[in-house]
């Protein structure tokens, strides 16, 4: 293994044991209408129904987890669009301590409002002008906080990958895994998961068209930025990749498909209307990029990971009455 | 058991063994949040997820696999405001022959649309002024198809039983069973399975407030018709308990819950927004009598089943739009 993967089977292994009992392990969806149409065995690894609606309390938890005793009385925080500030939030609240989230002003109302609902202070920020790191940092720093990132560390990267970790330990052989991508720590984790158990596998990342700076980046063999995304996936609006999950990305990832927020919109009917089942608009990017035969020579079994469902009734109202 | 309890715990038995492999066994949802709500430990048992997505697809199958093979090839034929419409017509599908369905013309959408999609072919009526029951019967006799109905008949009612069969088998004592009531098959099934496995639960019936028959029937120890009823729950629209059910259910029902359009929007956003799973009004009924806290002295644990889940994306966001 080339020293530049700072994350290991053996660390998301770990870290499934560490989050075993606070997170969920979530069930796997089978429709028989999704294969008809898709013309393969998918297998949905439902984190939509992980605690807080989402992967990312995997990741949270292991990291905040982790933190020495002292640390931890003093405080966690993070700066997120949404779905890792409520993994933040819960998992200060589980291991006993508090948490301050730096959010953008315009993120959907009910992660607002749920971060708020697990206890967490919440310090907003205008996503167009300020810089949340240099926010969260500052924060941190004068509190004493220790910060959480949404994707940069390898305890974040590592409790992302347990998704993989379980989906392959429940349904056995896979021929590829198709994974959606923000800053890129969750399918970090799970292509080094996926990859070490079954080193055939064909890991693809799913970005929105308007922000794909991961597939730039993985082109040009560098980190490139794009334009501040404007797409309704909320969770994946990411302009640059991470320095490290790039570079754990760049040596995994085979592939990225691009799926339009139409395309998007079109997931999460389907998975309302069909599966039953709740999905945000980033939570839906990797069942979308399948449904719109985005993913080139779709092997027989295919993993997805269905990566959060937190959206209001009246926002998905919204986004689906075009 | 008296006589006229003419469904026992070994016929839901024997119907489970028959719908092996072709239905679901569906899953148990939990919600730590529910249950602080409620103040209890809830298993929602999700019939939703059940194929054609409600419970109605067991009691169909279970009916339609018992025919006499000559028969089977001839066809079969139902009347129903929906859900059985696509329960008997993915039987017949799934048992190679053909089905003709007797629907209401104002049945919602994406009923009317799914029942079609499963290849049968469907016969409007309108719900104000003509009879269901008689059409379906001079259809049935025309064309030599056997009549399914949706709930008057014991291999109907002891499919819908399996439900509360697979419910206990999974989660074991349960101390209370809440279960959603139109014509009563679904009750009628569970409660014969519930009782005599668990012979101190307490089974509860939730009806809308709009169409209370089964309630008034209860206490009246007869059956007794209410005007039709107008509810957005259009799975429970019934104005008159079914004769057999009528006979089951007056033995082994010890109650019902009434619930209100307003309490069914209220479960159908928790459903939503907190255990991410889509849940069509009638379907809620059930989660809503025990969020609007309308099932009276309810013990430890109690064991809800969420019957469905066929509502389409528009009529959802029209339905919560109030």
């Amino acid at each position: 293994m080339p020293d530049t993967q700072r994350v290991t089977l053996q660390d998301v292994r770990d870290a499934a044991e560490r989050i075993s009992g606070a997170a969920h392990r979530t069930p796997v969806l089978r429709s028989r209408t999704l294969d008809a149409l898709v013309g393969a065995e998918v297998f949905l690894k439902c984190e939509n129904l992980q605690r807080m609606g989402a992967f990312k309390f995997r990741g949270a938890y292991n990291a905040a987890s982790r933190l020495r005793a002292e640390q931890l009385a003093k405080g966690i925080a993070a700066y997120s669009s949404g779905n890792h500030a409520q993994a933040v939030a819960l998992a200060a609240r589980e291991l006993g301590t508090s948490a301050v989230i730096v959010m953008p002003s315009d993120a959907p109302r009910a992660k607002l409002e749920a971060t708020a609902g697990y206890g967490a202070e919440i310090v907003t920020y205008d996503r167009c002008t300020e810089d949340r790191v240099a926010i969260g940092e500052a924060l941190a720093a004068e509190r004493g906080l220790a910060l959480i990132p949404p994707y940069e560390h390898p305890h974040v990267i590592a409790g992302q990958g347990t998704a993989a970790l379980e989906l392959i330990e429940e349904v056995g052989e896979l021929d590829a895994l198709v994974v959606p991508v923000g800053g890129g720590g969750l399918i970090a984790g799970c292509a080094t998961a996926a990859k070490a158990l079954l080193p055939a596998i064909r890991v693809v990342g799913v970005e929105p068209e308007a922000g794909d700076d991961t597939k730039r980046s993985l082109e040009a063999g560098r980190r490139v930025s794009v334009p501040l995304p404007r797409t309704i996936a909320d969770g994946q609006a990411a302009d640059i990749p991470g320095e490290l999950t790039f570079s754990v990305n760049r040596l995994l990832v085979d592939g990225i498909s691009l799926v339009g927020d139409d395309h998007l919109r079109d997931a999460m009917r389907f998975a309302f209307e069909r599966l039953k089942t709740v999905l945000e608009p980033s939570g839906a990017s990797a069942l979308a990029a399948l449904l719109a035969h985005r993913v080139d020579a779709l092997p027989r079994r295919v993993g997805v990971i269905l990566s959060g469902g937190n959206v209001g009734a009246e926002r998905f109202a919204e986004l689906l009455g075009r």
